[in-house]
């Protein structure tokens, strides 16, 4: 895959008020060689010496999207990215994430590379989570790391069923239960006692929190069968997260129904990018105990 | 698919004496549809009343082979019919099995709905381990579930380095790893602390036990990459068991690697096999703590 | 330990109307032996046919307690006898409880042998839960399980630190942090990952949900050092649930003090209680994959 | 606390070859305080420069010894001094170790202090295992970290009852079982999935390697109370390993009783020792992932 950048987007978290001149560096350098357009994210308020564009702007112009954050603010990047496909690539102020690759020391060099068309791509996968009431589409959400059902009070159990593709796995009891994308299973779901996926697999994992019933175990099951949950008293309600960030309310009557999502997020990398060695440094394994 | 079934092989284990009626009981209902040829695992000697067939007749000729016994008895068989793919099923003796899941008492209602043309069909696959040393392949070993590999010595640890597609995961030391299947991944894999792989997935899961370093955890990845394993101490020795059942010996310049068997196992089902129902069965997922 | 049991004290839930004839028949036996006095949980309300005392009325006069339901009505109870230390034993409506072991079906033969004199006591501990805002107490709480902290919203992660007897044990970021009981071991803490602790042991257990470093482990303590919490983050909050049924709210600037309560809970048991019995059954230890 | 040193004994493992300067600069500063014995582990050819003393002189007439090694080189001598309950302080050449915590770069410094006074000691106690045969007792060992039965092929199952106190916990299979005392419970049952105990606790942990049933948990017990195994199978055997370090077999008829030895061991530490502090070196609990 090859692209031309002649319009970059340039997304930041309003709250990094303190590493503004580094923004504006980063801003700089790239200015030279497109055009650029910011936008913060989280406050209708941008951060006061900021020009900013709208995020919906930002997603129609941009033909790349660089994020300066952590993990986090590549992960709200990409969700409003979801139908462009847009490449994206994060820039870490500090230390450096599964998703957001470039530490900010060697940015300069390395986002030279990348307008020169030096990186990698990779394809990583969305799921939908979508509710239905008597069969009804009455919300919907995306996340690339995970969905996230749960009692809407702290720590009470919820009771559900799971399906894959139709067919019952179980009925459970647990605080709450993940399902994880591979990109999603070095984050809140490695926590939580589920597998490392590799980011090439087409799967989801179901990770329950706490589970009731002390033989439950993560299973990884096929992306391409939708897992459906419903709840087991009609008159509950639960919680449901995308990538820990927007709360959704289920009750007992809906069902909800997680799917591959069709379009899928392109990620720029450096060229000498190694899944493995980001999961040895992250995780450090190279520590002997 | 759909299979006749002219010749039927019937694979016992020896040590069944006691169910010495029961195989008779079996092979004469099986005698009124087909030819039917009779194979002992394990024994040179094969129990008194057994008008056996060696292996090698029995996989050149049935059309069918079915097993009597438990899991093991199946695995055993598979292994034998790795090359020739002729279909499989299993009569279990006893509590019903993750792969021999027709159990002794409906068996005949359920073999004739088979010889009839009445079952669903599923498609496994085998690992094979092979060992090279220079470059040059010195041993090999196929398994429907799994490869470990272990110390010689009981819980004494080893050390290793393993990569997928060449590229190194990590360095390690622990008790032992497992390379499973999504088959594998219900048996030995399990109490280990893998996740359960749905078997329509093609993946392999890494399974450290024991491990040293605290923050190893089980990682799920493509079966088409083939999965390496070397020894980080040359003068270092380990055995590696396939299916738990066969041990051979690899030396610290060996490499040992693990990929994807290209011809798969067929398994036959009662048309109204659920997997999900049996992990609940077996698991005892429908239990209240 | 002997007791004479001249006024039992019935406690009760009010959403158990289905069993209210059963709650007669118990009544009745035991008023043929003492004076009976009935309590309802739960409302203020009670159901229809009762002839209630109030808790306060029953703790002062009962000199025995028997609980009808499972293990969360006698934990109920449990807390309100603490400073009593009232014998207690639980008859269980349903499946045997870990502290509610005695059978409805076979009631009426146990009770008879208690009123005669024939059980076994056990000793358990409670831990309390204090608040301290600049050395200042502000609120406190007892538990019989457990005492868990975590985020007032579902699922954010919290970050504090964990003294033991004044010492740094670590700081840490997860979903929650148990302190278990022995008593407790067998209930949430156990979901949560946690060691069965055998109810003799003067222990806690400090047991992370969902902790952010993969190398955290429950830690097994000492239950004569206090167990100390602070958020990390002075303007954070973060909710406190004793036995998972009251919760409180924690400051940022709170301290909160986990300490072994200076009074036991007397459980009385049939004569032929064993504990490791109860475990095998309730977590189907039996049972064979 | 408090004892004076006349005579030193300083145990070296025989293979630190290259550390041999570093050796003779500890005794040589030793010698200038007190009677410096010297024993080298493990082979019965001592290093070629060293004037080596047997061990049992050497525990004989010692009043303190210290190891020059890690971790497994204070264990070795820690089983060796069990009857004398001689202070005992280890000297790590490389990382700290659990039990090892003086660092070669600083023992100058530390150890004068020691020798004028200035330390904290600690009592840590062993665990014996002792195999019957019909009632009598056939042989015993000792270990300091954990006892561990496990099959004698690597990772065959084994199948066994296990008791406290004389009461039945149950009957279990699994690759294995260690019995760790809190000393052990930072080592090779950390990596089995055993909780931290604190070392001042007078507990055992049963942890069981891959057991069968996967509702299985580690257990901690009170160390007061014998714990026994027999093998469920009267004709199978397994090993039985001390410390990991020496093996002996255990036969179908044989039961092995584990009991706290009454003798404890006296551990020194520097004045400003923090268990927790090591605990969070070593396990990397301050590393964010």
């Amino acid at each position: 895959m090859s692209f031309t950048f002649n319009t970059i987007g340039l997304v930041i978290r309003n709250d990094i008020e303190s590493y503004v001149d580094s923004v504006w560096q980063v801003a700089d350098m790239l200015a030279q060689r497109a055009h650029v357009l910011v936008h913060c994210l989280d406050f209708d308020q941008p951060a006061a010496e900021v020009d900013e564009t709208s995020m919906s702007t930002l997603v129609d112009e941009a033909d790349l999207v660089i994020t300066l954050g952590g993990d986090g603010t590549l992960l709200s990047a990409a969700r409003m990215l979801v139908d462009k496909n847009t490449p994206l690539l994060g820039i870490n102020f500090g230390r450096l994430g599964f998703l957001a690759d470039v530490s900010f020391e060697e940015f300069e060099n390395y986002i030279k590379q990348v307008l020169d068309g030096h990186y990698s791509t990779e394809s990583r996968f969305f799921v939908e989570g979508e509710f239905y009431e008597d069969d009804e589409l009455i919300s919907s959400g995306i996340a690339l790391n995970d969905i996230f059902l749960h009692s809407h009070q702290s720590f009470k159990m919820i009771e559900y069923e799971v399906y894959s593709g139709g067919q019952l796995i179980h009925q459970q009891r647990s605080d709450g239960v993940i399902v994880t994308t591979p990109t999603g299973s070095t984050a809140y779901a490695l926590s939580g006692g589920g597998p490392i996926m590799h980011p090439s697999l087409e799967t989801l994992a179901i990770v329950p929190i706490c589970p009731h019933t002390l033989s439950n175990r993560p299973i990884v099951l096929p992306a391409d069968q939708p897992i459906e949950f419903k709840l087991t008293d009609e008159t509950a309600t639960a919680g449901v997260s995308y990538d820990g960030q927007n709360t959704l309310s289920m009750d007992g009557h809906n069902k909800m129904r997680v799917t591959r999502y069709p379009k899928p997020l392109t990620l720029l990398h450096p060229e000498d990018y190694d899944y493995f060695e980001i999961l040895r440094k992250k995780l450090y394994w190279s520590t002997n105990y």
